[in-house]
């Protein structure tokens, strides 16, 4: 079978105006045989986490070989640096602003490169559209088997930011976050089952969540498992606890959204714990 | 020309999240060489119904060995059956909660199967996200030619219902329903030309709809066949009537939308009939 | 390599409705091989000038042959022609209601054909639904490389309208108009830099524009180089003046929206004029 490439894209573009379209024209024209398949568009606007969060909870169920380009630029057309980073498995072109931190925090090795070769970009380059004249020129040549080196020098000091963890505030206690509120109303938490294994336990009890305006004291394995307004906690897809009401959104009923403080309390602290 | 398979997806996910993102992954992992198609990821959330109206209207215009995969999937994790039913020309995977029922209705021949082959799935199963590790593995074997019988015995037991028929409700009377509302706010009703012919009839009077806040006398050919403002019948593209305006929203201006009653008055009924 | 044959979609069919995946499925059965890629779906519904932009301001960053389907159709099923538009690197097939007026301009060689091969279509034809039923199946025979004479006799007498262009309303003096909001909030004015080239050279002053409720003196290169709630100029990816914030909606700030006007005041009458 013939070598058909994969280039996937992640951006805060929307769909509902012509960004995208130009993107695969570009990528198209430089590789017509590209699968070109869009992970979302839907990152909200400037919001670099957001982006963080959607590549690094899709990028590794594609072949490798897949590369992947990940467009959340509120600082196109300054210093900012486009990079290339190379893992065993993939590559991703993106601008250097932390959207690709995730990505880092998974991979154990990657390379990450400068992105100087401006004789593979499209020519002029605007000033407000990298995706296009930059990004996504890149990919394309990438998808065509240019080598990774040719795009520019490797960096050490691209930018990555911690994502937030959950924070121990006393004995038995925790303070996490809602990381986004999802198509359903589901609450994704940043509490995985490291983070505190009891809430995950079978048949544990004894802990108590306090998200916006309620207390949540079951976790379940299935989103079907709530009685009407109930609201209860589940391991998710993407190895979060998440907080979710069976056919309704958690998000409503709890008056929670993203940011939204989830606080924690586990064994005594659970007992003796009033709201928040 | 070499076998290139043809995926589609159908689902209530919404494209703001990873999740669309991650089952085409998947499905490329498997079968680097497949077309993958969206017909809609925006479904009304839990909705099956409105799920089965969106892949009853989309399926038969794909060519033969399409394979379809449906996911509406409130119950995911719980008991509900995983399925794939086999027509003559086509493959669909989703869960057994009725997402198929107009399918069923349409197509003669159909053997629907209890998918129970779990080497087939992605491992670990998340119990919140089977279209990610149930569904789109075995849409991506079908797609790699892996014969339907390997994936689990018949059943006959398989969830269907009826999708909601017009009632007469008096000499000349029937009693619809909105079935949904459309991008343009055109209102879909469930009223066949079998169901009431003297509407579509050509140069047909003597004929009354009621939906919302007004009385419709007229169906016409096309959107455009109206005054502006005014509310009118267009026998649809899906085949059923439909409650439009001209370059406007019809559910707008009824104040009518999804699931609300459409009474048709015919003949006498009409001249006789006081509103609803 | 083989023939791989792209076709792009534009229309104001959402993504909604089972009406895009339908319209794919008729162009693979003809075409299987057919790489189908969405421009946008999102045209505002009815609205011919905001799919005339869209179009104009994708298709030319595709390959040469590429087949471009452009669906923004309130009169389907009236006497509004079918039309076939062949450049010298592209075939649009639209209705002629002057939703190519944009491709028109742009376009120093194009031949317009009236698409009357009615064999070529699905038959029974919809009333409502020509993408579906004529503007699909003429694509994807294009993209079989059926010749373009095959689909009809060439027309002179096709739609077209003139884009919206700034006009001088005294010395110094434009008024101009916002063409459309994207989806971060930008005004993408009608205005070019041949329009006011003062606006757009480096370390230029002595200018004025207004846009609602805000008074901008500066254009810059990047989003990027405003502080928090400023709004200020960019020569955008479109080639128009664009009226932006930095990580902000400039629609929002300005409270201006599409089709609101944008005064612009060059030299002595910058430093005279009050407000609009």
């Amino acid at each position: 079978m013939s070598h058909r490439p994969i280039v996937t894209l992640t951006t805060d573009f929307g769909t509902n105006d012509h960004f995208v379209g130009a993107i695969k024209g570009v990528i198209l024209d430089i590789v017509p045989e590209a699968a070109i398949v869009d992970i979302s568009h839907a990152v909200q606007a400037f919001d670099v986490l957001d982006g963080a969060l959607a590549i690094s909870q899709a990028y590794s169920y594609f072949p490798n070989g897949t590369i992947h380009m990940v467009v959340v630029d509120p600082g196109v057309g300054t210093t900012r640096r486009p990079i290339l980073a190379s893992s065993d498995g993939y590559h991703f072109v993106a601008p250097d602003n932390g959207v690709l931190s995730m990505v880092y925090a998974r991979e154990e090795r990657i390379r990450v490169r400068h992105i100087t070769s401006e004789h593979y970009f499209r020519q002029p380059v605007s000033s407000t559209f990298h995706a296009r004249d930059v990004f996504a020129p890149v990919a394309a040549y990438l998808a065509k088997m240019v080598d990774s080196h040719k795009f520019g020098d490797e960096i050490e000091d691209y930018v990555r930011f911690a994502a937030p963890k959950p924070k121990a505030t006393g004995e038995g206690r925790l303070r996490a976050v809602v990381l986004k509120v999802d198509r359903f109303g589901n609450l994704i938490t940043n509490v995985t089952p490291e983070d505190a294994p009891a809430l995950f336990a079978a048949g544990s009890a004894g802990f108590k969540i306090v998200v916006g305006s309620r207390e949540i004291t079951e976790v379940r394995t299935a989103y079907a498992e709530g009685a009407p307004g109930e609201v209860f906690g589940v391991l998710g897809s993407m190895g979060y606890l998440e907080i979710v009401a069976n056919r309704a959104a958690a998000a409503q009923i709890t008056g929670a959204g993203k940011g939204s403080e989830v606080s924690i309390f586990l064994g005594e602290a659970a007992a003796a714990g009033k709201g928040a």
